[in-house]
Formats: C-alpha cells, sequence, structure tokens
C-alpha cells in the first residue's frame, strides 16, 4: 500500500472527465475558453484580484514566482529543509539567474520573524554580501505542519517592513486550508503573501498547478518566464480544464480533508512516536530499522527520512478503510 | 474550421485511453513502469540504442538538447526563420545560459552545407567572436519541408568535421517520416544527428514530447536539467503513457499520414498559389487580403504569414471529407 | 608603425602620475576619496546629475549597461556590426542572462529610427517572440561614424515612444564628441541616452571606463551587479585615478582631438579609396591585397577587415609627423 | 595606521616600475609579449605545465574556476565562511550559471575530508537533489590559518575519489606558501588541485590576479569566460607586467613573508586574546567595545568581526617598526 507519496496518488475521475471535456476545444497555448477563466475563477475563491497563470510542475511554480520576487544578484530566505532547497535541484538558481538561498533554522520547516530575523540581521548592507529580496514559506510544510492566518501575517508583517517578497509554496495549500477552516484569502494575500504555489496535482490533479499573484503586475513579466522555460504547454486547454474540475464544487477542498483525515487515523495509532504534530497529510514517525521492516513486510510502502524516521504520506483516495490497516500495524509496533 | 495550427487538433482516442489507464499506476516522477519502457521502445524504432525522455513541450525538449550540444559561451548555427530563433521567446538563450543563435538563409527554411559554412566560416577562431557548437535543423521545416536523410547526411558530415553537434527539432518529425518514406534511423542517427526532439503533440498526443540522445551519454546532465527547469512532472506517468500509445501500432505514423493527406488536397486546390512545394501538413499561400477575407468569411481560420500569404496547417484528425470544402474554396479563388 | 588598435596605445603621462599618487591612499574597493568624486565630477562634465562607475573594460561597461536596460527575457537592438554582438564574446548574453539582440542593417553601422523601425514592428507583441526592451547605439560607430546630437534625439524619441531604454557605447566617445564640438550634455541625456559607456581605455587610459547612468536610479543594482561580476576591484582607487587624471583640464577631448587630426591627414591621403567618411580616428580603405601588402612592408600595421578592405585606427599619441610617412605611402598606392 | 585590509596596502614599486616599462608595448588584450610569458614562468614556479591566466580581480579567479569546475546543476562544497560565499555578491552563482554552494562547518574556515564527507554524503544521489563536483578551499583561509600540504593533500584524494574539482582561492597564497616553507607545488597540485587563485593584489601588486589551471585543458574555455565576463583588458600588457615583476625574484615571497612577520608581532602581543593561531598574516582578537575602541583611538584602523571580535590584517609594506605600537597597544589592553 502507497504512503511513500501523494504524488503517486491517481487522477480524480472528474479531473479525467474534464479533460476528455476539454477535447472538443480547439485553441492552443492558453488562448482557450477554459484558460481565460482562470484569473476570475481564482479572483472569486480569493476574494479580490489575481492573475493565475497553469503550470505543469510545483517547482515550475515555485520558481517563476521567485524569479518574479528576487533579481539574480538578490537572497531568497527560506527554511533548511524547503523543497527549493533541497529537492528542485537548483531550480531555484536556475529560474532567478543565480540567486541565492538563505536558510533558516526553525521546527517543523516552519519560519517565524525570530529566525528570519537571525539570518537577515547577519548580513551587512553592502555590495560585498547578496542582500535578502524575498521570503519563501512553504504551507503545509515539508513536516506537515501548518501556518496559521496569525503566523503568516507575522512574516508578511517583517517582509513588508524589510520591502522584501513573499511568497507560499503551497504544494499542499489545500491540506493547510483544509485543517485550518479559514479561508483561503485569510492565509494569504490578507496576510501578505504576493505569490502562491497552489498545488492541485497531489491532491487530484494530474499535471497542472497554479500560479497565483495577489500582485497582479507580477504576472506579465512572468507570462513570458513561462513561454521561455518551455512551461507555455501548446494544448494548455488540458491544463485548465483540471484546475477548473478541482475548483468546481470545491472538490479541491473536499480532496485535502480525506487525505487529512487518513494521516489524523494514522496520528491517533502513533501516540508518542509522532515526530511533528500532524496537521497535513504527512505523518512522520520514530521508529526503528526492525520496526520499518516489519511494516514494509506488511505490504506498506514509505519513506525513510533519516536515521530511525519514517515519512507517510496519505492521500486524497484513501478512505478510512483503507488507512486502517496501516494504523492498526503502526499501534501495534 | 480549424487550419491555424495542429496544436489545437484534439487528442487521439487511444491517448486519452492509454492515460484512464495510467491512472492505476502509483509511482512518481519518472520512475514508473512506462516511463522505463521509453528507452527500449525508443531504440527499438531507433534500431540503436537511444536514451528517451518525456518532456511537456516541444520547446523543453529543444532546449535541453540544446544545451547538452552547446555551452554558454557557444553558438547554435540554425536557420532565420527557425521556430527557437522566433517563437520560443528566448528559450534556447534561457537553457544555454546565453548561447548565441547563428542565423543561416535559405528556402523553405531549410540549411545546406553551403549556407551554414557561410555563416560559420566568417567567423574568427578568437575569443573575441562566439565560436559555434552546434547546429540545429527542423524536420519537417517551418514551412513545411522536408529534408531527405541525403541532405540531413550532408549537413551531418558538415557537423562532424567541424566538431559541431547536431540537433534536429522534429515538432513534425512524424510528418517529415511520412513523407519521406524511409526509417527514422536513416534520416537522423545514421545521418549525423546526436538528439531529436520528436515531437507528438501536434500529432494527436496531448502534452508529452520525446527527447531522443543517439549519443546516450548527453542524457545523464539532461536529466539534471530536466528536473532542475521544473520539466520532471511528479505524475510523469501519463507521460510516457502518451508516447507508448502514439508507438504502438505505429499510430504516430498513421495520424502524420493523414495529416499529411490533407495537406496534399489542399495542395492540388492550390496550384500556383503555393509557396512552397507542400510535403508535409502545412500549406502556404498566395493570397491577397480579400480571398483571405472570403476564405475566412465561409469559416476557415488559418493564419495570416505575412503580407499576401497565408499558413494552413492540416491535423491528424480532418478527413478528405473535412479538407474538401477548404480545397474547394481555394480553387474557386 | 602601430595603426590596427587604440587598445595598442601607451598610457598618457598624466594617467601613470596619478596612479603613482594614488599610491598614497589606502582604502579599499570603491570607498576611496578619489572614486567618491566620480559622481560629482562627471556630473559636472554632463551638466546634469548622473552616477558614474569605475568599470575595467568597455565589454564590462556595454554590458552591465544593458543588463540595467534590458531583462533577461528581453531584446536589445542595435546595428548588425556592433560591437556588442560580434566582439565580446555573448558578453550581453551573459550579463543579461540570456537577452537577445536584434540587429538592424544600416550605412556605417549607424541605426534610425526607421531601421529600428523594421526590425521592432516585424515583432509580434506575443509571448512566444522576444520583445525589445532597449536600444544599443555605438557612438562613434565601429566603423568611425559619428552620430549627431539631433540624430541620436531621433532614436531616443523612439526609444521614449516605444518605452524602450536607451545605451551608447562610448568606446570613442571622446572622438565623437570631438568631431561634433558639441557639449557631452548634447549628444547623451539630452538626447534620451539613459547610460552611457565612456571610454577611456582607447584614448590614454589603462585599465578604466566609466560607466554613466543620467536615470541614477539604474546605478543601484548596477553596483551589485559590478561585484557579482568581479568587476570592483580592491584597489579601485588606481581606476578612479586614471578617469579624474583623463578628465583634468579636458585631457580625455584633447588626446581625442590628436587621434582624429590624425585619421583627418590619412583621409585626405585616401581621396576616393575611403570606405566610409572619417569622423573619428578609425579611417576605413578599399585597397587590393598586393597594395595592403605594400604599405605592411613599409611597416604600417593594420588590419585586413573584408576582402579588400583594410581598418587603420589613429592614436592619441601619434602626431602629425608620425601619421606623415603613411599617408604619403597610401596617396603613393 | 591601516589593518583593517591589505587590500588597502599600496602598490610596490616594482610593479609600479614594470606598468610604466610595458607603457612601451603595443600589442592588444593578451597578445602582448608580456602576457605570452605567463605560461612560462608559472610553469617553471610549478615545476609543471601550468597555464596562465591574468584577471583584475580575486573574485574573478575564483569563480573562472569553479565555472571551469562545476556545471550550471552542481554543486561546490566549501566552507561557511568562505570568500566565496559571503563575500562576493554572487559571483559563483553568476559565473557558475547558477551552481549551489554546499556549506561545511570546520574551525578556522579550514575544511577536513571529514566535514566534506559530512555534507556530500547527505546528499541523495539522484535528480531531486544538486549534486556536488567541486570542492574550494582557500589557503590561506580566511580567518588566517594555513593548510599544510599534508592537508590538502587528505582532500584531494577525496575529491579524486569522488570525481571533485579542486580549487584554490589563494588570495593569500603567497601568505600561506610563506608561512609553511614549502614550494608551490607541494600544496597545490601535488597534493590534488587542479585550478588555483593565485593573488598578488593584497600584496604589492594593482590589478592583476593569476588564475593556474594545474589541468591545462580547463584553460581553454576559460579563455572564452574571461572575455565573455568583459575580464579580457583591452591593454592586457600592463597586467602582466604586475604579475612577472611580483615573480621577479620572488618578490611575492618576500612580501608576503614581510606581512606576516607584521602579523606575528602581533600574535605575540596579543597572548591568550587570539581567536585563531596567527599563520598568515590575520590576526583575529577577542577584545571588548571599550578596548576596540580605546585601540582606534590611538589611531590603529581595523574591522569589527563579530561581537567581541576584531581583525588586524598587516600588509607587506609595514615593517616591524611600523608594527609596534598596536602591538604594545594590544600587549597594554
Amino acid at each position: 500500500m502507497r504512503f511513500f507519496s501523494d504524488n503517486a496518488a491517481p487522477v480524480h475521475a472528474a479531473v479525467m472527465a474534464a479533460m476528455t471535456t476539454a477535447n472538443t476545444l480547439d485553441t492552443a497555448y492558453d488562448g482557450d475558453a477554459l484558460s481565460k477563466q482562470l484569473d476570475g475563477r481564482f479572483s472569486d475563491l480569493f476574494e479580490t484580484d489575481v492573475r493565475a497563470l497553469w503550470v505543469p510542475s510545483g517547482t515550475a511554480a515555485n520558481c517563476l514566482a521567485l524569479a518574479a520576487l528576487c533579481p539574480p544578484y538578490g537572497g531568497v530566505v527560506c527554511h533548511r529543509d524547503a523543497h527549493i532547497q533541497n529537492d528542485e535541484c537548483g531550480a531555484p538558481e536556475f529560474y532567478t539567474h543565480g540567486a541565492k538561498l538563505m536558510l533558516c533554522d526553525g521546527d517543523g520547516a516552519k519560519l517565524t520573524p525570530a529566525t528570519i530575523r537571525t539570518v537577515i540581521d547577519a548580513i551587512a548592507n553592502d555590495v560585498h554580501r547578496v542582500q535578502p529580496h524575498s521570503i519563501s514559506i512553504t504551507n503545509a510544510t515539508e513536516y506537515g505542519r501548518v501556518y496559521t492566518p496569525g503566523e503568516v501575517a507575522a512574516i508578511g508583517e517583517l517582509a513588508r517592513e524589510r520591502k522584501l517578497g513573499f511568497h507560499m509554496d503551497g504544494a499542499r495549500f489545500a491540506n493547510a486550508v483544509a485543517h485550518l477552516g479559514c479561508s483561503p484569502a485569510e492565509v494569504t494575500w490578507k496576510a501578505g503573501v504576493e505569490a502562491l504555489s497552489f498545488g492541485f496535482v497531489k491532491n487530484g490533479g494530474m499535471s497542472a498547478e497554479a500560479l497565483i499573484f495577489f500582485k497582479p503586475d507580477l504576472a506579465d513579466a512572468t507570462l513570458m518566464r513561462r513561454k521561455r522555460a518551455g512551461l507555455l504547454l501548446s494544448k494548455g486547454r488540458y491544463l485548465a480544464a483540471q484546475l477548473l474540475a478541482m475548483l468546481d464544487g470545491d472538490l479541491w477542498l473536499e480532496t485535502a480533508r480525506a487525505a487529512n483525515a487518513g494521516a489524523s487515523l494514522l496520528a491517533n495509532a502513533a501516540g508518542n512516536r509522532l515526530l511533528h504534530p500532524v496537521e497535513a497529510n504527512e505523518v512522520f514517525l520514530r521508529v526503528t530499522a526492525a520496526e520499518a521492516a516489519s511494516l514494509r513486510a506488511k505490504g506498506f510502502d514509505f519513506y525513510d527520512w533519516a536515521d530511525g524516521e519514517a515519512r507517510l504520506v496519505t492521500s486524497w483516495d484513501q478512505q478510512a478503510a483503507a488507512i486502517a490497516p496501516l494504523a492498526e500495524a503502526i499501534a501495534a509496533l
């Protein structure tokens, strides 16, 4: 049974159906009727005017956002364990033309104004040091922790004071919102976020993420960068179709809630084995190698994270009944 | 009726079906069983050991290939009307980190050893001038012309002599092979081509092109560059599925033949209005503005190419019966 | 005798002396008393507030300017024979992170609003094409032609209309001003120029050019880029000393006049062999291979430019008496 | 009195004289007789065939070397306090087109095989993580510590095993060699170093550093990159002259010994205030703010390094008599 990544989850039937329906459209790139709905639909969702671009991967969304917020000679403050630092093969450096990631510490891969200040206040303000130009946080984080609107707003306030851009990597934004129960607006632009990578692929989509600009004028140059990076798919209508299908009836929230619920079941079973509070759809466990092996022997597939640690990720398609055997196996360790 | 671009054609039913079937797989990135078949399946097709990578766009395929064949301080010789020069928003410069395109003239957007020599022999061999490192040709060309194996081999021989890399942009490679009736091998590696962007999206696919390396050792760095560019989709299995479906039973050749056949019908109707011989699925016509307007008034949609010129592109899904009205309208002009 | 390049001329004694004097200063980078005078001294010269940065080469000056005026996804309109296109090994692409040079035709390597419009009006305004962001002209040009203030202003007006940046490569700016007899202001910012590479090395300096920003806010990011490119020499005071020595008593104008005078003598001797009007310190001659060989046999060193063409460059240190033998030899051909 | 940086030291009289002598040469770029001597002269010094390029700054030397040793998608292992990480405004990222610096801990800014392994062994060997391609150490280090030949060789052995490039930032290489008393060969290529930034500017030069390739084939592409970066000064003969003057009679070693001797005097005076053993020409002291102020009140100029820490740098021109007052003042604190 698959618990190693929500990237491995299937595509939701509604998304597949929407792509089939899109097969009757005949306009290229993003000139089609579906792509043209994105700004409006996401503006409705976020209760403000946004620009929304489809992109085929989360890495692309993140790095186009960073390129919009940070010049080649600037720095992006992020957590030491951030996806942009560890899991994108230097894509931020590629897209920004060589900006530097400035690494913060912090529990659960979360930044705070204090940890950010520790990093940026140590940087002399001269031409010898790369200067910080932007902050990037991940919500939910790489450890499945969720920033509250207040926590985001505190960082947003610091960003405003220091004239730093503010990006949110929301590969699991849906899981964060599902956990918080707040509006998408509250935890983004109302808290100072300027650009959001809004993930759909892990949450029922196939190959479309949304890059949302709350400062609409950031989008124009990004349209050029998207094309220039080979990301403007000629049949973009199938990507737009995926996003719209996920927005319809708040499907994105429904699927995220399902994934979160699965993780909650595991968390309850795990008790004090938990390395981090479980707030989204990731569960980090303290397990011995023998325990990990015994779980695998029962058919559960997951990642070793570090010595004595395992990561389990639940997905939108895993119902309680599907989760139960793993929960039981964990409880029985 | 759509004749403005084969990018606007629908996705073939077999491709849609394959994606649905892939929905039962559960491995991320390119670790899945379908992605792992690509090297073998394309090696069979090309009758030699190749490395085959899926990528989500033709621009991405082209520019990853160029980055593999040309350093940042080098130049890529291509036609003045090449897609990489005019239609990719500087993607070659982005992916190669600033290599320079060196523009050749030539009928029908075709290069010859002579036109290439004219450009590169004028470049003093010193550090002040960007030095040529690679050649890129498009087959079928941007004007729907097809290089024969002999023509490609002549360029390949020059590339070998001058130690230049050799890339083929095959966004419409299928149409070229369908026209030539040769094996894919004859017009590529047997003629000196080192990397091929093998297009499927215009020819029945949705979002997957194949980047083929005939020099397998070029692929390793490209795997890093693909990830770094945000092109390694987390659910890559759906891209592999598309390619495999197009290879099954030589569907790619069947669809290309259909598109070419449509163009032939138009060519026959066009007579001496033709600006270029019609060899693939593009037809360039000499038309007055009034004639173009009259065609549009009848519901035919196409691009104005230049003053007094129109481009019409036929697609894999357009049967003879669907083409006939336009052929008649052209003949009646 | 040296006529192949003013790069080979010696350093003026006043410049050498100033460097020796600077040897008593002891501050690093550009924090020294001499470097701090540059903004003021060049503001005086240009009769407006400018920011003036020393850089160690003309290529560096040009490309820092272009990076300030054009984003990575943009284009710079320049002449087909521009130094930035042909003689900098792709430095514009390196510094701008991949911007594209957009090549214009024109006699004497001069651009006009008409030739610029021909190029930029052919570019469809969409994301598939690199869009023009800046214009760069060379004054005096690569063929020793000089733009008048009126000619520059006409281009400046076009730049303003189309919201394009405007850079002047002034590797031989001094020669141009010496020819025009106008103020430096008239042919630069009063005519719309935003950034000027003001050359001193060919004109008596050793290793310092001035990069002048007439839009002062362009300088801040450039300070970062200068450091980032390894161009912020730790002992910058010796570069500032060179520039200040050249400004003192308008030495730069005196040396340029001397070089121009030498070229005039050659031009008079050359008669209808001249390929271009001689306005600065370069002379392009129509000569047969035998004639060129005969001149070389007499000890005159110069470049072959193209078949049947020779380039001769006079330098600031060559007095009339030194020029006379070559003038006579040319007249005697 | 200047103790804040050896960058602020004057230029040695022999160097000034050599530049004056070079004023009679008349060839451009690096085609002159002096530049052509560099390969031979440095090969003699290093007792092996090397390629030696002048460059105008240490940052340029470092980053050209890194670009030769690490692809854009790779990583360079260096110390957390390395100059390339903290003091070059992202120049490594600019020159390498976005490679990532991989930061090691270690006393005195020194790396060891163990600290390097800690960093690189933690990097999963897949396309999601930037992979290490090179190691860069600084000798003498940013804290004035010196790697012995044995220490360098241990790192060189690791580099060889892991197929990593190996660069030495030798901004103060002369001070290191002066301290070690070994041959330049022993602590470089005999210990596995492939490229060396050999600093002269801090040690009596004006604007010329030497970039030494012990793997000569690395130099060819670097010649292109040097030009492309605007670093190929048109009057390069004045840079070559500086280097040759410093090599003559081992002047570089004499000046470095003088600077080191000054630091020794300070070290003796400092006793247990020393934060690091003094091996080159830098002295790091534990001082209170009041103590630092008292030293400054006496006219001694230096940098605060961190809270309660001061950095004092001695220079080649400071004789024992000039150092004595500071030594006394420190002893008297």
